[in-house]
Parts: C-alpha cells; structure tokens; sequence
C-alpha cells in the first residue's frame, strides 16, 4: 500500500497532513486530509472523527474552514477528511456540480458509467478506517459527521452500521434524499431508476426503521437558502419519532449553508462525540 | 458614496458580511469584509481590528481560514479586512504573483504604470476607517494586524501613524523588505529605484528611529519556507532593542507560513488586541 504525504502543516500543537492512496473500492488515486492532534507525539493512541463534505467540496475545506483543529487538539481527537468522491481523468464525471466528480453521494453506484469508480459508501466505511487504523496512532473508536451531501452520507453510514460507529452528527443534511431534487438526480443516475433501490441511501427511511441506535445530532439553519427544497430535516424529525430514535435537532435562527455556520457550532459537534468516544 | 452589500453570513452570533465600493484613493471599485459581533444587535459600538491580508489573498481569506469570530465574538470587536490591491480591467497587473492585482505592498506607488491605481497606503489608512465609522456601528478605536505582506503593512502603518492606532500585531510579516527580494521588487516597480525613497515602507527601519510606541506583537513559524530569505524578523528585533520599542517577538517551533498557523495563535492576538482597543 502507497500512501503519499502531499503536505503537512503543524495546526494547534498537532499536525494537518493530506495523502493520496491507490484505492480498491474506488479504482482510483484518493486523497484525504487528517488532523493528528497533540497527544499522538506522546505515544497516545486517539479516536478517530470522520468528516464527510458536502457538494463541490475536497478534503480541504473541512480543515481550511471548520476552526476545529482548537478542540480536537484539546479532546485529543483525530479528524479524518475523505474527498467527496473519485476524480481523475478515467473517472466518469459531469459537468453539473451536482453529478459526477465532487459529488458522490457516498453510495456504491450500480449503473454505467458510475459503478466502476463511484463506491464512495464501501470507501468510507471500510477501506479508509482500515487504513487510517493500520497506519496511524489511532484506536477503532470511530465517530462520523457531515455537513450537506456529507451529513446525509454520516447519517446514512451510522444508520446502517451502528455497530461501527459511537456517536453521528450533521449539518444541514440532505435528510430524505428519495423526496428532494439533488437526491433523486443522484440517486437516478448513480442506481437507477427503481426506487426501491434508494431507500437504504434515505437518513430519514432508515431512522424510521431503525432498531440498533446510535447518538445522532443535526444542526440546521433556518436561514438556509437550500432548507425548503432539499434538506428535508421534519422528514428526520418524524422518523425518529416514530422509532424512539436519539435525535437532538437544532434550528438555527439565521444561520445559513456556510460554513460559517458549521464553524460557529463545530465545538459543541466535538464535544458530543467526545463524550462518546471517551 | 455607494457601499453594494454583496454577501452575509450569521456567524458565532455576529455577522460576516462583504461590500464593494467605488475608492477614491484607488480609483477603483474595492471590496471589503467585515465581522461584525453579537454586541452591536445591542446598540453598543464596538473597536476595529484592520486586517491586512498576504501575497494572493482577497478579503476572503482571513475571514474564511482564521477563525477569529469566535473570540472576536466574544471581545466585542469588528474585524474588517480589506483587499490586497485594486483590481479590475482598467487596473496595471503584471504576471507575476508578487507583482500588480493581489500584490499592493500597502504602499502608494509613485511610478507608471502603478501610481494610478496603487494607493492602498491611503486607502487603508484614511479612507478605509472614514467609511467603516461613518456607516457601520463602531467606535474609532482601531488596531491593525496582518499576515506576511500584510504584516508589513500593518507594521508600517502603525509605526508612522502612532496616533491612529492602539495596537498593532503581525504574522511572519516581511519585517526588513528593503533587504529581501520580494520586498525589492514590489518597491522597484511601485517606489522607481531611488532606495531612500523605500525606507519610509520599511518596518524595521521605523522601528528603530521610532520615538511614540505602539504595542506590537509579531509570531513567527520557525518552519516557514519564507523565513531565511524573505521575513527577517532578527531585523525588527534589532531595531526594537535600538529604540526600546515596545515589541514582543514569539517564534514558534514547528510552525509554517500558512494559515494553520494563524489560526492556533489569533486568539492571542485578539486577546492582545482587545486589551488595548478597551
């Protein structure tokens, strides 16, 4: 396995590195950027925060743009930032923002010309905890988060592996993907068009049926220019009522989809995981 | 005076929030970003920090990767961050990313094709601050701080305007550019090659003739790629210990020239600031 360092930047006593790896699910180069925090240069073994970005993102925004490093370094937590999908010149891409490369939607695709590269679930889920725990001081702790397109995949990926996962938040999730414009182009092209095949990618289908729990927070603002027709949050909020699920879902009064948001309420995101994480 | 509301953003209470306008002293249409902190919702007036931003940057760097509203927030402080030169198409530019657009040195240039456009010495200090008191909720108390080219900038600024300032503090500021190469180039194409005509731009030269202080504050990464050749703090120590000015220096192990670094230590600086700006 050839893991690259491409750059590394010491960020409030800790390290800031990004990397690039020849990936298995993806059939690709992928990078990611991780946060080590200060308490790995003495020998400390920490849990890992999994951050998945939203639409258009990289694995740097998260990191140039959350102000999270100050409280990972303080809760001795690692923060991991995958890319938000396959890329490169072989790739299957688009030219709309919303499809193709920097949108992957942290599905397996099923359909042509998806399917070869576009695995982003089996990456996140698999291939990049067993990477990141074969070579980094780090323990199989692990909890996941996400903003937008990101909050529906750490929600989707938590609902359907609770067993791996101690804690799952989100800002401003995509929560019912099946009913709102950006899901259903993704999801028609990316796995077909026989809806039932969505379902097991929907946040708020699978809290509704959810019988294995796993802590979840959402924060959402009601200033948000995409809350009406692609966010969806009561479809979250009615699943968890009907399953009993551990749904705390903030409504921010004029907080936007920036992140400026993300940013202005990241510590409190931390620190819930951090009481799960131990 | 027209002052066009491009951009807001609730953050950490306060608000984010970019403007253009027509300058005067640059000719040009500028832009500018402000933070602006819970307090004013209140009434109250609140003390400036300027921010002059690096090689390259807009006014979008500093507020996107700093992460200062947080204790900007908490202070009762407004930030304002101006652009690093005019822009435009009727505006000189060289290829260069040292040179020209996003390039101004903080400077007012007196040679073709510079001396137009190139006046972000009286922008910044004059007539920058006349619009912020004149349209936004706040005092004319006022701080200036920066990071590289900024860092000079706000040096210069401070030293030959004692008066306007209650503190001044810089990130990896080019300290000597009189003797760097950077520091040559921009005042050979900006300043014509007469060097005694640089030295009212240079920071360690100030410092050392200077006679009315202003509390200064300069971090620098011992890990930055720019330190040996371009940033010579050694030079504004020198001068500091010459005159007796009031300057502390911190060098920082480990540390680069990226806004990583930034981040970790801002807080300082606002909390620096804030004691000063009352």
């Amino acid at each position: 396995m050839t893991l690259e360092n491409l750059n590394s930047n010491k960020s409030f006593g800790g390290w800031h590195k990004q990397y690039s790896h020849p990936s298995d699910s993806a059939g690709c180069v992928m990078r990611f950027a991780i946060y080590l925090p200060p308490q790995v240069a003495n020998g400390q073994k920490v849990p890992v925060l999994y951050w998945l970005s939203g639409l258009t993102c990289t694995d740097e925004n998260f990191m140039q743009k959350a102000g999270a490093h100050r409280v990972a370094a303080e809760l001795g937590m690692a923060i991991v930032a995958p890319d938000t999908s396959p890329r490169g010149e072989d790739v299957a891409d688009n030219e709309s923002y919303d499809l193709g490369q920097g949108a992957g939607f942290y599905v397996n695709a099923t359909e042509s010309p998806w399917e070869r590269h576009y695995r982003m679930y089996d990456y996140v889920l698999n291939e990049l905890p067993a990477l990141i725990e074969s070579v980094f001081p780090v323990t199989d702790q692990r909890s996941i988060a996400g903003h937008s397109m990101g909050g529906h995949g750490a929600l989707v990926l938590a609902l359907r592996n609770p067993e791996r996962y101690q804690s799952v938040s989100a800002f401003s999730p995509i929560s019912n993907p099946v009913n709102c414009p950006w899901g259903r182009k993704a999801f028609t092209a990316y796995l077909g068009r026989d809806t039932a095949r969505w379902v097991d990618y929907d946040a708020s289908v699978l809290m509704r049926e959810a019988r294995q729990f796993v802590p979840a927070l959402v924060d959402q603002g009601d200033a948000d220019s995409f809350l009406a027709e692609q966010l969806h949050p009561e479809a979250l909020e009615t699943a968890a009522a009907i399953s009993g699920y551990p749904l705390t879902l903030n409504l921010r009064e004029g907080y936007d989809h920036s992140y400026y948001f993300i940013a202005s309420f990241i510590e409190e995101h931390l620190r819930f995981h951090g009481r799960y994480l131990g």
